[in-house]
């Protein structure tokens, strides 16, 4: 699948900054995970957001595509996704008006941006570049389930986006603060898209998926950390088994849950109730321990976004109280996230 | 990926037959599951083999593309994999051989034969085909989780080549020999080559693995079986992700294990122990259950080629009475292979 395409490797000075982050004409904020990750993490990258119908609200200025142009963008980023990764014939409209206004277009859809006709006709005509960045890249290997050097980290979840990569940026974050050497780590677009390099696994053809993980954590000092982004969730009827070769393929020392608490049924599919954490934590360990026999859990992250803060400290007590385990929400942060932080950094060389 | 290639969906009729096996210069019969598989299932299709330096025997006649294509081949099929699915260099110059013989070239390879320069532009120079199977169907969903009518069996296994196809085959055959609707669905190259159709589960991107398990195996008559030939293991450290996607996908109602008795390891992975059937059947279940929660073991299939007939016979009696479920070779069939047809038809609609 590789040779028509250009390598991955997109480095974050080639990508076409400051950012419009384009919402297209989606109104359920589970699906805008691309939007609000630039916005925490890239917010430097950022200056404005741009919808088609869209009832999201990153908090950015609302611009055309024209105003962005004028305020400083140049390219716009196509910030929300559909189920399975498909563009809308409605949304490309749209993005033909930026690039008329001079912007290039950055998409991590599975949908090429190249094979949109009348995209491909207008960036040609008008001179622009068409950014995908979930294009894996050329080589992947086989998983070898070899043991390496150096501590990795995964962030696993009761469910697509339930803050796996925030609970991974925040965790980086916080050890690089402490002194440790640590490397973030991303398998999904918008990761790709804040840290400048990574694999997105879910667009890996299916029998190098381990083999790409592997080679997205590599061998390392023995004290350095790989701070992995999860993806998927074990539980999930669709995607489970991305999360497995992931799992597999880093063979990760620790890991965390990532879970929202308010949530009752997997996103997009209400037939598949969530799992509970404990269910989570127990398979994890059964399957990750295939690769790494000293795998553990060292904590939990809720996304309590939805929640105020008297409840959500309430529930992460109790949680806590339950577990035995540090559970803390990496955007409220505090002494909670200090103690998950803390328990981290416990895990021996 | 799929823009650029034709439609997987080659019809048998398509196929450039009666084919001669190449064999490579691959030494390990694990690796040349695609020839024996073709000499099984369709023999009446194969009319000699050929390798360089290759010492696997199919039994059939050894024979030069230029001797076979006198007796009437018309395609060379590449009958040996490689880990990871690559065509190696000095494969090229003997298909080319084939092609200046008058055979066109057929690959389950990963590697797409048209990207190989010196056999594409033999083939073009010659007026030859490249015919590569393992090209996933344009247009894959992503998996939905809901449940479809009609009965399905997954086989499954403690390794790769562990005989998931033949019992899948052997048992759609007894199916069929008494009566009940039933389909035989390819989930890898061989198998597709057999039934001139299927789904190349491990070439699939990951996002679409469990949807295009989905697609293989679909809503039927509540009495109809899919017998769908199952991929890699649970266990396995570079194929899990896919097994797990398969699982999930084709939600079974019934599962058999299969099993090669005098393996001491993963094949190609001596640090990876196989698993215990026991462990198998336990950790199918759990995970199936997250898509049918009817799933239940009928029985399991030992690939005893390797053991002489009372020792074949010894092990699986013993293997029957410590898991008190059906153990049989579908190679060697007699009492016990019926007693496993049995306990899978018993399984209501």
């Amino acid at each position: 699948m590789s040779s028509a395409h250009p390598a991955a490797a997109v480095e974050l000075d080639d990508l076409p900054q400051p950012y419009l982050l384009f919402l297209g004409d989606v109104t359920e904020a589970g699906y805008a995970k691309t939007a609000f990750g630039l916005r925490d993490w890239a917010s430097d990258r950022c200056i404005g957001q741009w919808g088609c119908g869209s009832t999201i609200d990153t908090g950015l200025p609302t611009l055309t595509p024209l105003e962005a142009w004028v305020r400083g963008a140049r390219g716009i980023v196509i910030g929300v996704a559909t189920p399975g990764g498909a563009i809308p014939p409605r949304w490309v409209e749209a993005l033909i008006e930026a690039l008329e206004a001079g912007l290039d277009v950055v998409s991590g859809m599975h949908t090429r941006l190249s094979s949109i006709a009348p995209l491909a006709d207008a960036a040609r005509r008008l001179g622009r570049r068409l950014i995908d960045v979930r294009v894996p890249p050329d080589g992947l290997p086989v998983g070898t389930g070899r043991r390496r050097t150096g501590r990795r980290l995964l962030t696993v979840g009761t469910d697509c986006a339930v803050g796996k990569k925030y609970t991974a940026l925040a965790l980086a974050k916080a050890l690089a603060e402490r002194g440790d050497a640590v490397d973030f780590r991303a398998s999904g677009q918008t990761g790709i898209l804040i840290a400048g390099r990574g694999v997105p696994m879910d667009a890996v053809v299916a029998d190098f998926a381990a083999g790409a993980a592997e080679r997205l954590s590599p061998a390392a000092e023995p004290s350095h950390w790989d701070i992995v982004e999860g993806q998927g969730s074990l539980f999930h009827p669709a995607y489970a088994g991305v999360s497995l070769a992931l799992l597999h393929g880093t063979q990760p020392d620790a890991f965390v849950v990532c879970h929202q608490p308010d949530r009752p049924h997997v996103l997009g599919y209400p037939d598949f109730a969530l799992p509970d954490v404990v269910e989570v934590i127990e398979l994890t360990m059964r399957l990750g321990q295939r690769t790494n026999p000293r795998i553990r859990c060292v904590g939990v992250a809720f996304d309590t976004s939805r929640l105020d803060a008297d409840d959500a400290t309430a529930r992460m007590h109790a949680e806590g109280a339950r577990l035995g385990l540090p559970v803390a929400d990496p955007v409220r942060g505090g002494d909670a996230f200090t103690a998950l932080v803390d328990a981290v950094r416990a895990v021996s060389p």
